[in-house]
This record gives C-alpha cells, structure tokens and sequence, in this order.
C-alpha cells in the first residue's frame, strides 16, 4: 500500500492520439521517395445520422489549439523506437515535425450535409496524413455532439438549454461536450473544466443526495438558501413534489428563482407544479426540467409551463449518433513529375470523389436552397452563393481568430445565423431526408 | 496571424472533471454544519443497456489514478473565487482536499448486473460527494466499452480482436477504449497514446490513401514490405480484391503475414480470398477483416476464413450504448446523533435501495446462480459465494496492485475467468434478461 506516485494519469501530446499506422505509413512512404508528394486530403461525411436534416460541424478551434502542440518529444520517440514502430531515419523526421501547410475549413457551427467537403488539408501526403486520427477523433465527437446539441436547442424554441452529461461521458469528452454545446445555443454547462478553459457560464443547483443528507427536505433547503441564496433552484422531487414545492416557497419565500423536477412525467407534473408554485404567489419562481431529456422530449414539452431545460446523457451520446462518421480521405496527389493527379478508391460502399473541394451555399431570398460543391478552377461564387471553406492555417501559421474562448463565441452567432437561413424542413424532428441536397458542379 | 501560444488544449487536474452544484452543495452543508456526516455512496447500474446478459465493470484502475492527483491547485482555485462559485470559507477547504477515506469496489474486468453495488464509497458527505462526478464520467465511459467489448471477444470464439476505433471518438476516450477492450480481452490496439500509457500492444496495416499515393497498387506494395518487412498485412481492397491479393502474392511472396479486406460483403469476400490466396500457395497468410463489424458481424462471420478482426466505431461507442447509465447514491449517513440513517429518494422510476452493501457471487459447481447482496451486518460468506467487494483504498491510501500497467493485466485475466463462471445465457447475443438474477437478502 502506498499513495500512487509513478503511474500519472497520463497527459499525451496531441500527436499520440494516433494509429500505429499512420507513422509506419509515413515511413514507407518516406523510403519510396513518396511521402513528400503533394497532397489534399478532405474531411467529411458520406451521410448525416438517419433521418437527420442538417449536421453541425465542430471542432475546428479544438483541433487548431492541439494542433499548436502536435510535435514529438524525446520521451515518446524514445517510446517508438524502443517498440520498434518506426525507422531511426523516421525519429529524425518525427523530431523535427511540424505542420507547414495550409487547412480550410467549413467555420465552427457550421451546418452541414452529406459529402460537404469540411476541412481541405493540403501540404506532403506525410505531413497530411499524420494528422488523420487526431483530425477525426476531434471532429467526430464534437461535431456529433453539436448535431445533437442544435436538435435540442432548436426544440425548445429559445428557452434556455443547460448543459449537464459530464457524468455520462468520458471525462475529457465531457469538457469537449459542453464546449460543442455552447456552439449549439445551449446556454451554460455545468462543467467547471468547459468553464475554466472556455470561459463557459457554469451554473448547478442540488442533488437528491443533498435532501437526503439532511434530517429533513426543509432544513435541506434552508441549508441551500442560507448558503447561495434565493437565486438557485431547489429540487423538489426528493421525495413528494408537492410538498417539495412547499417547503421551497415556505424556506425561500416569493423570490425564489427556480424549483428542478428530474422524475415523473415533466408534461403534467410541470402543469401541477406551476399551478401551485401561482397559487402560493410564486409566479415568478421558474421550473428547470432535467431527467433524460432529449430533442422529442424536449420538443413535448413546449406546451408545458417550463423555463428552462437541463439536458444530460442524450447530449454528450449525440442522441443515438455518439459520433458523425466523418472519415479524412486523399482526393488529390502529385504524381513524379509534380503533375496533380485526382484519386478515389473504388471500395465497395466506401467510394469517394476526386480533386480539391469548393463549397458554397446556394441562397435564394435569404433561404438555403442547395450545398454546392466544384471541383477544378477556384471558382468565382456569385452574390447568390455564401462561401463555407475559411482559411485557418496558412503554411502552418494557425490563424489564432478561430482558437480559444472567443472562437467558441463567434461560433455560436455564426451557428445562430446559418441555421436560421436553412429552409424550414430543418426545423422537423422527424425522420427525412437532409434538408438541401448536395450538388456536385464541375469549374 | 500567429502561433497559438496563450491558449493550449487545457490539462485539467483530475479534480476539475466535475459539476458545478458538487462544490456548492458541500459549501452550503458545511454551512449547515452537515457536511462532516459520515456516508456512504454507491455506484450502481439500474438496468443493464436494453437486452444484454451482462456487463462489464471497468475504469477502477483509471479511477484510482486520477483520485491520487485529485486536488484543487491555487490556479483553479483562483478561478472559483473570481466566478463567486463557493465561500472563501470553501476555497479554504478545498485547497486542503484530499480523500481520506475507504472505497471497495467490483475487481476491474467483474461482470455486473442491475443493481450490482459497484463501488461503496465510505467517507464524509462532503469528501465522497467531491467525487461524484469524476468517479461516474470515468466507469461510465469504460464500462461502456468493455461490455460491448466482452461480447465481440465471446462473439469472435477466440480469434484476436484488434481495437482500432480511436478516429470514432473524443481523442481521449480513445485511450480509455484501447484500455477498457484490453481488459476484455482484445489483443491490440492502434492507439499509440495506450501503447504508451498502460502497455498495451499497438498494431497498425496502411490505410487506402496509402495505395492511392502510390502510382500503381504493386508499387504501393512495394514500399510497405520494403519498410515493414513480410510481416505486415497488406490492404487489398482500394481497386479489385482478387487483383489486390495477387499482387500482395507476387511482392510479398509466400511467408506475407496478412491481407486485409475492409468493403464489401466480408462472408463472401473472406471465402474468395482465402480460395485465392491458397490456389497461390499462401496458405499460411491469414485474412483481417473490419469495416464498422460489430458483435453481431463477428458472430455472423463464425464459419467464414477470417483470422483476425479489427474493430472500431462499435467498440469506441459501446455498440448501441455508449453510456453505461451508472450513478452514484448516497444511501445511509450518520444523523446529528452519530447513529447510521439508511436513505432512498422515492422518486418515480428513480427510486434507491438504502444502506451499505455487500456482495457475493452464489456459484454451484463452478456456474454462477447469483448475484447476492446484502445489507446490514458484513456476512460470512461460505464457499459457495465468490466475495466481489475488494478494499482499493484504505484511509485515503490507495493501493497500487489496482493501478497502472499491472492492473490492466490482471484485469484482463479475472474478465476471462469471470466470464467463463457465467452460465450459457450469458454467451447469446440475442435480447434477453440477465444471466444471473440480482438478489437482495437481509443478514
């Protein structure tokens, strides 16, 4: 027995959030005479999550922040040469890595459907490629969670949405959660990492382990209120709501901000709630609903007399999509005599189309009537066409407007805007087909 | 436009990984003079995901090395008193936390089943409810993979399983999923942040950009076996298959280790080539197969000629449940007289089962019949019952058998020999109830 001292969580650089492959490929490559080719490679999705509408594409500062720091120390290329995962000519390369190429991208927030061209990494197949798993890891689960995460936001028609799965995520997923949340209109978290790195409004109130703790649901709440005040929420459903609501009104009187109901059925329970809450001269005391809401649910309750909503466990799972399925492929190549040549692999189910991408959305009257997508000349886009790629990294110099807590901001006004030109079969919550179509257009 | 230099991707202490109302509820039941009430806390599951036979319990050990680094530094101390979050009185408290009391919990790698007592936190209201959050993200997560992972490994009949699923979710839950489907008894991983971490052995192929880099798939081949030698597996599949493995024949030769197939029909394909690869006279080069197989596609892939699988989105996302709903109760505290109150909310369809808990296994000849727990008195158990609650930490001292490399390991061995008691229920794939019921007894 003894305390922990040489086992430390572990903190990685952002370059070992990696496949094995992705370095020995690089090797092969680099004893070719390949690795130095030039190279486009595309992030995106074949398809939304059935039945979808549009997607949410996120992740982009996440990535550019951990790609700042995607180098190769000595303690982890002394951890790959000692399993013999590369050649000592690749440790040189690895120690001297560093990104010098360009990357487009769709802005954070960003609608987006099938086969959009997300992100363009264009530099040498070995400097694109490295970056695959840590591109996607990044933007599949950022980007499921805002998907998920604009449904909600969208449901509940400007009534506040509060960020509470850390518990039903991997902890640093977590962080991630509540961040792509934010992007999606949700209105504060209750993470307090997502609050210290990204300047996120925390905010909580009680669990029923704070009522039981006390001899009794009054003195529970008295103990609240004489700690943090009457602006918080007393949860009322420990044991009977309504004579939770009373001892609420009775301990924190008429200015009590919010009651939570987190059991029961929320559409009547909220209904009973509310009628008491007035009859007892609380009218102005809100009810926060939480228990595994998640866009229906939430979407149900628009009748109800509800303020605000905390959503959990359907969040940072994507609401049946835990992650978007974007993959990261070469469309383009140089050849050996520098002469650009288009790929695609003809796989089976897996086919995917050639050349750079250029994306714009076609507008008619305010209103998204199409994604159109050019391959070929640069094209020159029209008042009609809004332009989606940005340029976030130019020869490796990372463009710092789309990093940090601002960029969280900027992101959700761009959200707020672009979902709002979508046409009005985004707004449904059942099942259809994406809400503009894709349109491939050849310059 | 410049580096990013003022905003890096954030390592939060272990501590941070936490809900807002966690650090308010103590401040205001330190106020109520409540907060030093003895407790304990448990960590259940009410219900495994819908249809499975059982679960996996996991992320003890990444659970205990996080709790050793879980402090408040003056940083994010700072942090809590410019946002008001807590009393100066608590900032005080908390920049002198650490866990001083016992915890007992399930072996990493037990099967579990509804209302299994995971895990009994014995401590202060206030020290045990800190690490509520921390404790539930981190065997939410892990458990979630390792249940799913438990049913590909049964699925595939021994066969190895390789984890490959990094790029399907958050870069850091890919970690904990490389380690979480170790302990269920996968072979390798590609992740090289795991292979760092915990020792787990990495394996890698080439992706299909690699093929398309290259100006013909041979020379593709080429370059993979100059760099990597015979023993490499070779991806087959980018143009046509059968092409694709009389190429791999004619550069590797007949000692080439593994072709690897990942569109298609996998059934068909795997009959195809394994004819193919024979009628070449590579008889010993075995066939990979992946592409987003899940424990129902392994099992459907029994009677075909594949010798490896390689999985990926299923395995990161929990194949249907990517969360293992766990959560974490208080169920008995001292009152203001020293004496234990046993407590359950009666919440509507939340509802708890008050009281310290201990648990058994109830074998007959060697199968599993129960799952016994028990409250009250600590029982003695006879030999028909396989005691499950083990003592992790002790006053604050966690033991260090159930950390680091070392516990991934032994882990790994107690889920193959737990798995292997359960009775022949718990090997069906197909919805059902759990193999064992969960009985409560009174001692």
């Amino acid at each position: 027995m003894g305390r922990v001292s040489n086992t430390p969580r572990g903190v990685s650089p952002t370059s070992f959030f990696t496949d094995h492959y992705e370095l020995t490929m690089v090797d092969a490559a680099r004893k070719a005479g390949t690795a130095d080719r030039k190279a486009v490679f595309e992030l995106f999705a074949r398809r939304l999550p059935a039945g979808r509408r549009y997607g949410v594409s996120a992740g982009q500062g996440r990535f550019l922040e951990g790609l700042a720091e995607f180098r190769f120390d000595d303690e982890h290329l002394g951890f790959l040469s000692d399993h013999h995962v590369v050649s000592d000519d690749m440790l040189n390369w690895l120690a001297e890595y560093s990104f010098s190429g360009d990357i487009y991208a769709y802005a954070e927030g960003e609608p987006y459907f099938p086969n959009s061209p997300i992100m363009q990494v264009e530099a040498t197949f070995a400097e694109a490629v490295i970056l695959e798993t840590y591109v996607l890891s990044v933007h599949n689960y950022d980007t499921a969670v805002a998907s998920a995460a604009s449904r909600m936001t969208m449901a509940a028609g400007g009534r506040p949405c509060i960020e509470m799965g850390s518990r039903r995520a991997h902890e640093e997923s977590a962080v991630a959660a509540a961040r792509a949340s934010a992007i999606a209109g949700f209105a504060s978290t209750s993470n307090l990492a997502a609050g210290f790195r990204y300047g996120l409004a925390t905010a909580g109130t009680a669990a029923h382990s704070f009522t039981l703790l006390h001899d009794t649901e009054r003195s529970a709440f008295e103990a609240q209120v004489d700690a943090m005040g009457r602006e918080t929420s007393l949860l009322i459903d420990t044991y009977d709501i309504a004579s939770g609501v009373r001892n609420a009104v009775e301990v924190a009187g008429p200015t009590l901000t919010n009651v939570r109901i987190d059991s029961g059925d929320l559409l009547e329970e909220a209904h009973h709630v509310r009628r008491l809450l007035d009859d007892l001269g609380n009218t102005n005391t809100g009810i926060v609903v939480t228990s595994d809401l998640d866009e229906y649910a939430i979407a149900g309750l628009r009748s109800a007399p509800v303020d605000s909503y905390g959503v959990g466990t359907q969040l940072v799972t994507g609401s049946g999509a835990p992650t978007a399925s974007l993959v990261y492929k070469m469309t383009t190549r140089e050849d050996h005599h520098c002469n650009w040549v288009d790929v695609a692999k003809r796989a089976q189910g897996k086919a995917s189309r050639g050349g750079r991408k250029y994306a714009a959305r076609r507008m008619d009257n305010g209103v998204a009537t199409a994604e159109v997508v050019t391959t070929g000349q640069a094209p020159d886009w029209d008042t009609n066409h809004r332009p989606l790629l940005v340029k976030m990294v130019d020869g490796g110099e990372i463009n710092t407007q789309y990093t940090g807590s601002t960029a969280v901001e900027d992101a959700a006004a761009h959200h707020e805007q672009a979902v709002a030109e979508l046409p009005s079969a985004a707004r449904r919550l059942q099942d259809g087909e994406p809400a503009i179509a894709t349109v491939f257009e050849l310059q």
